[in-house]
């Protein structure tokens, strides 16, 4: 059978990390802005406005602008056009069922595992850690100072957030919508690859 | 090194029943109403008027109530006494220390994560469930209905969250608050047990 692990992570948690190596023990697929890659591959849409779209919840403001809202009418309605964002996450879940249906992988964030949640046998995993930890990894990886790593974390963080909350019908960063969540604060990145593959040997 | 784990648990999650397999499994010291049994033993204090505070914060009306509050007026500020509630806390954070200062142990709720923070290499474990399975799983254990099982569930997490946040800097069922978090839904008791296990031998 199959083994599809999902990975939900807090930004500078190491989640991107634990998936890829997970992916690499396992000798399986690694799907992270791979994901990305291919729906620009698919679409006519720009690769610019794939990738800023990527993992943002269509942001009302500025779609209402956009589009002009009220501004034109009601006559306008036949105008209405899909924002772009919704495009996005429409093309990224195709494409995220279609690298599922392709046998075992780890897909890092993008909802995958509301997206694939019929699907059997999915394990639900969430990366997290503290903030000092995190805002070092930040700092460190992006070489920029602490203060930096932290307004960093806060951003990326609430449109993560936002973006899953808007695609899904659950709580991102919530235990209840995984099923194993795990602080790499205290078990590092390798701690966390091994609680999962351990799992998976256990209980598949 | 003594092991030391704390386990929060959501009520009907199984978390009890993880604990005291794991503490069998690496043979080391169960608390869990071993704590309150403790407290009883060591205290004045009647033992059912211990167990109704277990794991429940001061009442703040019932206190003012039975202290007579401000209708009283300022003259009563000199008959103030500790709620029964803080008391009882502060009874078993002593036992709690104390039990851990013996050596390995498992120790189930009574914030004794947060008790234990000072002390290092103490891994903290929060195990949860899907409602579905811990309604069903109240319901036989307590021979209840389901409808029945629910109300308790929602009722005793209301208690265990107020009791957590009120005598701790931290918050209850997230997942900031621990270092690893596991759904028995998809885990199971055993699979649940086996995750820390391996975690412990691995990286201790």
């Amino acid at each position: 059978m199959s083994k599809i692990i999902t990975i939900g992570r807090q930004f500078g948690s190491g989640g991107r990390a634990v998936g890829k190596k997970l992916a690499k023990e396992l000798d399986i697929s690694f799907y992270d802005n791979e994901i990305v890659d291919k729906v620009v591959a698919d679409s006519d849409l720009h690769p610019d406005v794939v990738k800023s779209a990527d993992e943002r919840a269509t942001d009302s403001l500025l779609y209402s602008l956009i589009t002009g809202g009220g501004l034109r009418g009601v006559s306008d309605a036949m105008q209405y056009e899909m924002p772009i964002n919704d495009k996005v996450f429409i093309k990224q879940t195709k494409v995220i069922k279609e690298f599922a249906a392709k046998g075992s992988g780890v897909f890092v964030g993008r909802c995958a595992d509301y997206i694939l949640e019929e699907q059997k046998g999915v394990l639900r995993v969430f990366i997290y850690a503290d903030m000092e930890t995190r805002i070092a990894r930040v700092a460190e990886f992006d070489g920029i100072t602490p203060q930096k790593a932290k307004e960093r974390i806060v951003k990326k963080e609430r449109q993560r957030k936002a973006y899953y909350n808007y695609y899904t019908d659950k709580a991102w960063g919530s235990m209840q919508s995984y099923d194993l969540c795990i602080n790499t604060t205290r078990t590092g990145i390798d701690g966390a690859v091994d609680i999962i593959k351990d799992f998976l040997e256990k209980k598949g």
